[in-house]
Order: C-alpha cells, then sequence, then structure tokens
C-alpha cells in the first residue's frame, strides 16, 4: 500500500487510535477471527462509520508494515472529517450561495491534496469525497493541499448520489466535467453549484453522472485525451468563480 | 537526488550515452580529475550544451546511484528537446498566433508532467524551460504527461529572459501569473502569447518578471497563500483559450 505513514496494526495500536479520537479510514480484519479485542475493534470501527474489511491471512500479511498486525491493521486518517452541513453552514455564513466539490473517486492523494487547495481557493465551501475507492485525509494529502486542509471542509459520504439528491433538496445543482457535455462557458454556472470531477482514469460513474443536472466540457485542442484531474477541477472551478463574478 | 530511473554512472555507461545520441541533462564530474576519458565526456558535454558540474568527491559519492562512479555521474533526459524555432513553425502550419508556455524554474516533475499536457490540450505551440534549477525530461515527465511529450514541443534554453527577447521580435507578448497583477479577466490575451508560470514556491523570478508585458492575477478567495503550479498553470491556460476563442 501506498500510505505508510498512516497505516498502523495490531490490537493495541489500532483500539488506541479509536479512543484517542483519531480518524480511522479503514479497518482489515483477519476473516473468521472471533476473539473479544478483534469483536471489540469492530464494533468501535463500526461507531465511528470506519469501512471494515474482512480478509485472509495473506492479503492481511501484505497489508502490514511489520508484519505484527495480530488480525488488524488499519488506515487512519491524518485529519478529521467534517459533515456536509457544515459546508451548508459556511456558505450561509459568508453569505454566498453553495459551492462544493464532489470527487467521485480520486485516488491519486497529490490530486486530493491539490483539489482541495483548489477548492479553498476558488471560495468553495467544501469538498466531498466517497468513502469506498477513493483517497482519503492522509498525511500525502495534508501536505499537498498546502494547508487548505486547515480552512475548507472535507465530508466523507457512503453514497454520493444520495448525497447529491439531499443536497438538491437545499437547491443545488450538479454539474460534472465530461468530454461529451457542452462547452463550459456556454453553460449558466452561477448558483447553488456542486462540482463533479471523475475519477482519474474512469471519469465519472455512470451513476453519479445520472445525478448532474448539466455536463461541462473542457474545450480539448490537443492530440491527447484529457487533462490531470486536479487541472480539469481548477479549470472547471474558475470557469465558475468568472462566472459569479459578473455581476 | 530524486530522479533515480535516469541517473548514469561510470565513464563508459555515460559516454555512450553521448554516443548514442541520448538527452544528458547534467554531468558531474570530479573537482581536479583531469585524465582522458573525463576530458573527453566534458568535451561531449559542451558539445552537447549539457550542464556540467564540478563536484568534491563527497558529492560526487552521494549523487552515485551504487557507488561505482569512476569520477562521473550523469543525468540523462527520457525525451529530446526542441527548439524555440519548432515551435514558431508549428503555429505557422496551424495558422495561428503562437501560444508558447514559458516555465520559470518549476522543480517537480509531476507537476512539468502535468503543465506539458495542459499546454497540449489547451492548444498551446510547446513549452520553454531553462537549463538550470528546474525539472528536465525525465521518465516521470514523460509519464505524467500522458503522452503530451510525444506532440508538445519541449525547448530547453541557457537564458529565459534571452529568449523571451528574441520571440518579442517575433511579435510575442508576455504574460506572467503573479497575485499581485491585474485580475486575469480584465486583461487582453489574445494574440500571439508567452504565459509565464514561475517556481513552485519563489513564484517568477524578478529578471524575468521585468521582460513580462502582463501581470495576471487568478482571483484568490480563500485563506491560502497559491494554487499548485500546474493548477494556476492550467487555470491561466484556459483563460487565454476562453479570450481566444472569442471571435
Amino acid at each position: 500500500m501506498r500510505y505508510e505513514e498512516s497505516v498502523i496494526e495490531g490490537r493495541n495500536a489500532v483500539l488506541e487510535a479509536f479512543r484517542s479520537g483519531k480518524t480511522v479510514d479503514r479497518v482489515f480484519l483477519l476473516k473468521g477471527c472471533q476473539d473479544g479485542p478483534i469483536l471489540t475493534i469492530a464494533r468501535e470501527a463500526r461507531k465511528q462509520g470506519s469501512l471494515i474489511q474482512y480478509v485472509p491471512k495473506e492479503r492481511l500479511g501484505n497489508l502490514s508494515p511489520d508484519g505484527k498486525h495480530q488480525g488488524v491493521v488499519a488506515y487512519t486518517a491524518a485529519y478529521a472529517y467534517a459533515s456536509v452541513e457544515d459546508m451548508l453552514e459556511l456558505a450561509e455564513k459568508k453569505g454566498e450561495p453553495p459551492f462544493l466539490f464532489l470527487l467521485d473517486g480520486i485516488e491519486d492523494p497529490h490530486n486530493l491534496g491539490a483539489i482541495i487547495r483548489t477548492a479553498n481557493l476558488a471560495g468553495a465551501h467544501g469538498v466531498i469525497i466517497p468513502k469506498r475507492r477513493a483517497a482519503g485525509l492522509t498525511a500525502v494529502v495534508a501536505k499537498t493541499s498546502a494547508g487548505a486542509l486547515n480552512y475548507t471542509p472535507v465530508a466523507r459520504v457512503a453514497n454520493l448520489s444520495a448525497a447529491m439528491e439531499e443536497l438538491k433538496k437545499q437547491g443545488l445543482w450538479f454539474v460534472c466535467a465530461d468530454m461529451g457535455g457542452q462547452v463550459m462557458y456556454d453553460l449558466d454556472l452561477k448558483g447553488p453549484i456542486g462540482l463533479v470531477i471523475g475519477n482519474e482514469g474512469e471519469g465519472v460513474s455512470r451513476l453519479v453522472r445520472e445525478h448532474c443536472d448539466l455536463t461541462a466540457a473542457i474545450p480539448m485542442k490537443g492530440d491527447i485525451d484529457s487533462l490531470n484531474a486536479s487541472v480539469a477541477a481548477g479549470v472547471l472551478a474558475y470557469e465558475i468563480v468568472r462566472q459569479r463574478r459578473v455581476k
């Protein structure tokens, strides 16, 4: 695994992480293991909403940094997550229509950090990421966000489409980035908006795309397929900034 | 050093790299060493325009991947460099006013790769980088450019300001990114243009800045200082794309 700085293993270390209030992203438990401490860890994980995966011994051995996992390996987050409500409150406090980023499976922590940095500077009120198949708030993300993680709330949700449906009730519109869409300059991107950025390789998933109101295309005048995900997020975010600026 | 994949050491390996036409970015030679093979390497390096540095034994030992440097360590580029003339020709062939990127000391190869990728998709005709204190075309850059290096010419010049003065004679204007400048939306960025992006930490250097005609600011609505360099390059490049698009 890539982010050793946030991997912990062993029963005591993992339990201690939960008890000290650290944000634990994922817990890998030995399949079939049912003894006391493991059950306690599973209970703590459920309480905090960590993702639990039961894996065979070989897999756990591969995940373990020092081979002393005692049946448990956990990934902790460098920063605590916020809630979507925090973001809407922030927008209200600033007297601005909500402007959120939704990341549909950004996997590279450098991209995640750069996007949180962009969200901060573009004046967005928060970044929503999914629990599964996505980078979490690790130390690498904190570093590449250049301090933005201290200001811009990041929420983690179990289901991105469900979160979008909830936000639609609050009046938000959603625009996703896709080459097949309308050129972004021709869309109306003012008002309460959620900008949806897809995975580095796959783009926006079908289900999430179906929940979007608009599809925005960045003009591509070159020979290759797509921009880097964090660059695409920046270009789209600043088109929103430009349109919001025009009174 | 960070890019082991392109470090070679030892007299034969380095001479072979020169003779096979590989692009050698930098050569580190043992200070005071004057024997035949070392002098031959220095001559080849001068012929190709590689940067030569004479360093003490300890430094060379640190640079050496395997400790078998025999007085020489060299950094080779994964791709060959183009010339500035190639870029102007490309613009002419496409019947477009030249649009170039000038990178004033981008050090992170991931940023360099992402910027070349952006340059390709924004329809720029080339990327100019300086020889000193900047990332060269290593394997990491090639990879993060996502294939753009195969299409977008990259030239390396000894002196960025001198190159700018030459290009001004060809009718180019230069715009650099700086927070102290005018908001980019209010500038006229059409016509033959060179977009100057500064170093990740320091921004655009004083000398290069003095050779710029315009200073463009990206609106910053957040709490932190600056965007990631490759995101900033993308946002500015697409403002140029937007303005060029309006007939």
